[in-house]
């Protein structure tokens, strides 16, 4: 990983961390409630969701107080959708970066509900801003139920779900992909945008960079389950082969997957030229997005 | 049921049912995911929540193009929450208002889906709203997080399952229903009493009504389940015996039951005094939730 931004990661990831723990801390809860929702909060992830939320202030020299609570609402968002995919009547998975999942530490009840009041978190923390403009603080949470609700994130699982059992195009699997990790992806970048006071067509060039990314990780993800042992991810590696799921390299071969993912890379970075800098932290992101080994 | 009341309910309740309809059907999502989320937003229900926000408009005199939006959004929290309790993991019921439960028509994936999304779109139509003024909407959505998340509606459902393998005191009871229904309650008359510029004096006599009414609410339902049978319930009477569960007339004995559900009623009804109407919609409405049959 590039210099640059490892140090960056190593300066943001603590805050993240420290902040999520705080935003659920100080709610007033059943302590068993609590405890669910912080053990998922904490059990590990790279935390590229707020990462991305804070690397677009970064690149627009600008900061605010109120970019680590946005991050973190979308960390929340992602950490919801993660216990809930784990459950046993969805993906049904044990063990997730080399955890056990919630529901199997707290049973299936309490994973549904903590599930549900990190989601409830993620909007009440949004309404919580003190320095963003009223305008501002409506359309992110505009922004963020669009990205993570049935249009969305959602509707991505139930695309994903059903794709399970069909044959899909390559189009279809980027329809899958574009709701289910591309759309809260998306709002990461677009709100780091709108706190950073972005013009809209830099917002333009932005989605498009968001876009991409979203389809190059979900690329990578796909290839790193045919290439890494299950040591290695953390999780069952070549799960999907074993389970017949249409995925990159499944349509389009190991070495037409990674063509795949450059040109999502290239197209990637191409929009960050307005940016006017060599290695914005966003082009960092990106070259590591492609790169990375996890 | 009052004439009155029963006009208002039989003039909003078919809006409301179009209008959550329209919110719902106007969102772009898989239409497996759609149909389940309209399954259960059809599934029947008194809609007491969103006909109460309606109400606080009509007895200050004011009218509102969103209170609709805002009343239907109450609605789809309640519904969400229905969908999640009734999952086999939870109170595992296959049957609602006679008809079967979510999960039972479209798999527990979906339900468990359906309700998140549900969830989101609550969130969603708030940021909506086109006439409120921006700070009042930022305050909508802190109320509804707040009243629907961990420290409301998610937490009151975990103390009240950790209340189902232990006797509960009165007094823990009463956190139970404050939480679990009183919480939404609370929400729409507040959330009714800011879209009609209400003062804060009157805002605090609002909330010690929606704390009666939610508790009456809750102690008739008790009572209700001891005294009906299955048939008038649409749902299994005397489940809260079978279950050994910690209910009003299991503490109080039934007649103390009542005569607490009459406390409850005058307080709540003491309240209203400062709307200075003899029989405010509000006020029927407490009337209602006494008299109920089912």
């Amino acid at each position: 990983m590039d210099k640059r931004l490892q140090s960056f990661i190593s300066e943001k990831a603590p805050l993240i961390d420290a902040e999520m723990n705080r935003l659920i801390d100080t709610e007033k809860a059943p302590s068993s409630l609590k405890e669910s929702m912080l053990y998922s909060v904490n059990a590990g992830g790279k935390r590229i969701r707020p990462l991305l939320v804070l690397a677009v202030l970064a690149d627009f020299g600008k900061d605010s107080a109120d970019a680590l609570k946005v991050a973190c609402a979308a960390e929340l968002i992602h950490t919801y959708s993660l216990i809930h995919d784990d459950l046993p009547s969805m993906d049904d998975d044990d063990f997730r970066r080399g955890k056990p999942t919630n529901h199997r530490v707290f049973g299936e009840a309490t994973a549904v509900l903590a599930g549900d009041a990190l989601q409830t978190r993620a909007f009440g923390i949004l309404a919580s801003l003190e320095h963003a403009k009223p305008d501002q603080v409506i359309r992110l949470v505009a922004l963020l139920a669009d990205a993570s609700g049935a249009n969305g994130m959602v509707g991505g699982q139930v695309l994903d779900m059903e794709g399970e059992t069909a044959a899909l195009s390559l189009k279809e699997l980027e329809e899958v992909h574009l709701h289910k990790t591309g759309a809260l992806l998306s709002f990461c970048i677009e709100a780091g945008a709108i706190l950073s006071d972005a013009e809209d067509a830099e917002l333009d060039q932005l989605r498009k960079y968001a876009k991409n990314i979203g389809l190059a990780f979900q690329i990578k993800d796909d290839i790193l389950d045919v290439t890494s042992t299950t040591e290695q991810l953390g999780k069952t590696a070549n799960s999907d082969a074993a389970s017949d799921k249409s995925t990159y390299p499944s349509l389009l071969g190991l070495e037409g997957a990674q063509q795949q993912l450059e040109k999502y890379h290239l197209d990637a970075t191409a929009s960050l030229d307005f940016l006017k800098k060599e290695n914005s932290m966003l082009k960092l992101f990106a070259d590591y997005i492609v790169q990375r080994d996890v």
